[in-house]
């Protein structure tokens, strides 16, 4: 069971839903744009299903909404940002605008964002590079939820990784956690009431374990490929965190079970890297799109049609969203029925409460 | 069986088996900086291993001995480098430096090499800026060895990533494939007749195998996680390859199996990032420590004695390696006892030749 909704509807729902809780009006546009993009590519864990959780820290105040996120500290391709604790979104927005016009000066800039919160899909942000023809790097961190390499229970958070390349056309995009899957996976096969693979969670003994009951409370997420994920969770703490000023490991605030009146403390970091000033951007559009035709051509193992390059899939998702709507998943509906009834909305797309 | 040998007495070997094959000395040293330290750290697949090799384009003229890398365009926080089909670890010393120097002046810098070769170990270079206070990240290109996620063949080359972060002790250092594992892992099984894990490579079919002797020709490496592991791969051959004017994919020249007369035209791409820039010194270190105490205080799983931080392990054995020399593997010996055959040198701590 789906709900079918249109972008623009969406849109509104999550700007009228954020206003209402007190959210800056530029600050609600802002944060509908990134989940309702998150939605128009299928990854539904990150995109509007987050909203009535956002709402709730918005109301409470551990979401501020008399802030705006301002550098702190800067130098010729760098900055330091600090969130204010306002809305994560509209902070990481903020600071990939500025690493975007440093590294127009520059060739590359990092912008460290600290007082930040819950970013939503990192994926997003470094579009926005992408989207102004320079490649985008977006990371942040968050509670511990995943076990190191070696150890039984979570050690660091399940900082995620995205990077996007222009082509010309739909951009090359990567966005992973440094787990072995995100935590909202584990979290939406519990409310589907599906078991998991093996593989994903460690219980409070430090054996894997198919129970999606347990987590969070009682078990660790697993870190990617081991030692690899450990180790890229380790530079995502480093870049996000220990540079950035802000909270690290179990000083971060739980964003969904914390105080919601209180800020969070998260970091995050973007990089951009401006193409242009390396040569002409015509020779890489050609090069690039030389890759993806020679990554296409390819042949592809049994059972599959076609060898994409990452996020191709996404890409063909939002087309059609764009066109016929969405098809909100029931997890999904189901949190933004709840949300509708906080805040006595009735849009007509939506089914009635859970 | 192993070979054991005083850290000088190899690197010295290193220097003397590249001169004699016509290298400059300021370049020879510089490689057998790289192999040496590499081995130190029980690396044994990336380090003295490949000198045979190195050796053998070196005296056929694929790696040039009469060329320097150069900086061949730049701007504030950027630069490409020309290797002159140098051997690659001088040119990727050179270009770590150049990202150094610039870093110290913008807070972050970013330094692409083409026409260079391969590397040896990507922490290496991660390192040295470590070493001088500032956040590496190094990262190559390689002939295809590696699926894509749903290929039946490779796709990318098993593209490198290291990072090093200053601490004021030991560097956190991470040193991997975008692959499962690399393909000098499988290489060495099949050398020393083991099996390998029915998750390393695809056989001509597309299909899991745990036969080491069909790799390189009749298998390819597994991404590491996927689709995750091809994402890494894609961003790394984006910096060092698409960026650059490096080689790209099929265009690489196999540095092992190519025509050794031939340049193999790799590419890679250096990032330094100036923690003082940014903050206190003493800060950082005082906040990664505890990061690294708090690591080190979460409890193990069964069987492990103690939650390590990435390459805590090697720099162990790296001092142990200093006092009582390094225990080199047969596979390593076999391969310097076979060089130093080659090009008529008897040092008295290697076994006669295979």
């Amino acid at each position: 069971m789906t709900t079918r909704v249109m972008v623009d509807d969406l849109r509104a729902f999550c700007i009228e839903a954020l206003c209402r809780a007190g959210a800056k009006r530029t600050h609600a546009e802002t944060v509908a744009d990134v989940l309702v993009m998150t939605d128009t590519w299928g990854t539904f864990t990150h995109g509007t299903k987050l909203l009535r959780d956002y709402v709730k820290r918005v109301r409470a105040g551990g979401l501020r909404s008399d802030t705006e996120p301002a550098v702190v500290s800067s130098g010729p391709a760098w900055a330091i940002v600090d969130g204010g604790s306002c809305l994560g979104h509209v902070t990481s927005v903020f600071a990939m605008q500025q690493a975007i016009e440093r590294a127009r000066k520059t060739g590359i800039a990092y912008v460290g964002v600290r007082n930040s919160c819950h970013f939503g899909g990192a994926g997003y942000y470094a579009w926005l590079a992408a989207k102004e023809g320079l490649i985008g790097v977006s990371m942040a961190n968050d509670i511990p939820s995943v076990a190191a390499a070696g150890s039984r229970r979570s050690v660091t958070g399940s900082n995620p990784l995205a990077y996007a390349v222009p082509t010309g056309a739909d951009p090359l995009l990567l966005d992973i956690a440094s787990s072995t899957v995100a935590g909202g996976k584990v979290y939406a096969a519990f409310q589907r009431g599906e078991p998991i693979p093996n593989n994903w969670i460690l219980d409070e003994e430090g054996h894997p374990s198919t129970d999606s009951s347990l987590y969070p409370a009682k078990a660790a997420l697993t870190p990617l490929a081991n030692h690899k994920g450990y180790g890229i969770a380790l530079l995502i703490e480093t870049l996000s965190g220990l540079l950035t000023g802000a909270q690290i490991t179990w000083q971060v605030g739980s964003w969904i079970w914390g105080d919601a009146t209180q800020p969070t403390g998260h970091g995050a970091a973007f990089i951009a890297i401006d193409i242009a000033a390396m040569g002409p951007r015509d020779v890489f559009e050609s090069r690039i799109n030389g890759l993806i035709r020679e990554i296409h051509e390819s042949p592809a193992a049994d059972g599959v049609e076609k060898v994409l390059i990452p996020h191709e899939r996404e890409w063909n998702l939002r087309r059609h969203a764009l066109v016929h709507g969405i098809e909100l998943p029931s997890d999904v509906a189901g949190k933004l029925s709840g949300l509708a009834e906080d805040i006595g909305l009735r849009p007509d797309w939506l089914p009635h409460c859970h």
